[in-house]
């Protein structure tokens, strides 16, 4: 059985952590798979998803680090109009976003999302405010 | 058919490499699915796995790159009392699981886990000494 | 149904990104498989793919933000043949491909891959020019 289904995050800042879990934990639910996977896929290049615990004084930490690692303001060639039509100034989200992964593949096993005791799934604006989507594939035997 | 597991790794140092690649072939062997897919799941935000060559020299390299992006005492919020309820100063072990991934999905082909000539499916202890367990999903036809 | 392929880049430089988007495409229309997955995998422990945007400007700064988090001539471990037997100096390889990743599984629907409007799929060669090799697992229903 294979089941597809989107989830939409309206985002309210340029870079923001979202927790998405319970959305994802009703889907899986609602699919009737017992046993198998779930894909979560982010429809957008500056869109991430990833693990970790959800607790604000580390979400401040992991926005650090993003910015620590990737500069906005370092002098990126996607930012520079001579070599770039891009106009929103984007290169740090886009590097950001590779490091952090567009995709996650989670076990299901009795018709559960299985996750670590502080395990959540989390999602990285990081050029909003925006709309964005999540994919979600369901796939296994009921 | 889908088949789950778990393996159970008991690390002996703060921050460790362990490879894991023969336990998962066993597994894959066991099971009897020919064709398919096996996912990896640590169960853990402070336990990683990832892919590369197992080599002490790398290892001890691993360890040091993980260091210089994200060091253990800079002034995480996470570590730090009027923000977080975490008493175990493990800020970095949650940025660094987050850099390295807490999951791989492997190809099975012909029974076997599909691997180049160096690569190890390599686990990382970011936070030890602990007892830490993957889970492991193999899922596919026979 | 699970089908297996192998796909070959033939790299002409050290660092190198390649977008493989339209022989993935190929190969998923090619399957029979209409709703499902795909692994792509790469054989290599210093190869890497990921997805992001096609963008010169943007490649630019990716292979850039590889060498300031990992600097081809630190003292790296990995290269001191006091430590190691590997004679390609290619530390900065490993790390690097560590930090993209070695794989990815995308979504099928519809007989189409799923990806985002920008999202292409791209292939880093870090120890080249070689000839490499992704492999390529589609399963799912026709």
């Amino acid at each position: 059985m294979v089941r597809g289904e989107t989830l939409t995050v309206q985002t309210e800042n340029r870079v923001e952590l979202t927790d998405v879990t319970d959305q994802i934990v009703a889907l899986v639910r609602g699919s009737g798979v017992r046993e198998g996977i779930v894909s979560l896929w982010s429809m957008h290049t500056t869109f991430a998803v990833f693990i970790n615990e959800s607790q604000q004084a580390l979400h401040a930490d992991i926005k650090r680090l993003l910015e620590m690692m990737v500069a906005r303001d370092a002098d990126w060639m996607h930012n520079d109009p001579d070599h770039s039509d891009c106009d929103r100034f984007n290169a740090d989200a886009h590097l950001r976003a590779m490091l952090l992964g567009h995709s996650l593949t989670v076990q299901v096993s009795a018709g559960e999302l299985v996750l670590g005791q502080w395990q959540r799934v989390l999602v990285a604006e990081l050029d909003g405010p925006r709309s964005r989507t999540l994919r979600i594939q369901i796939m296994g035997v009921s």
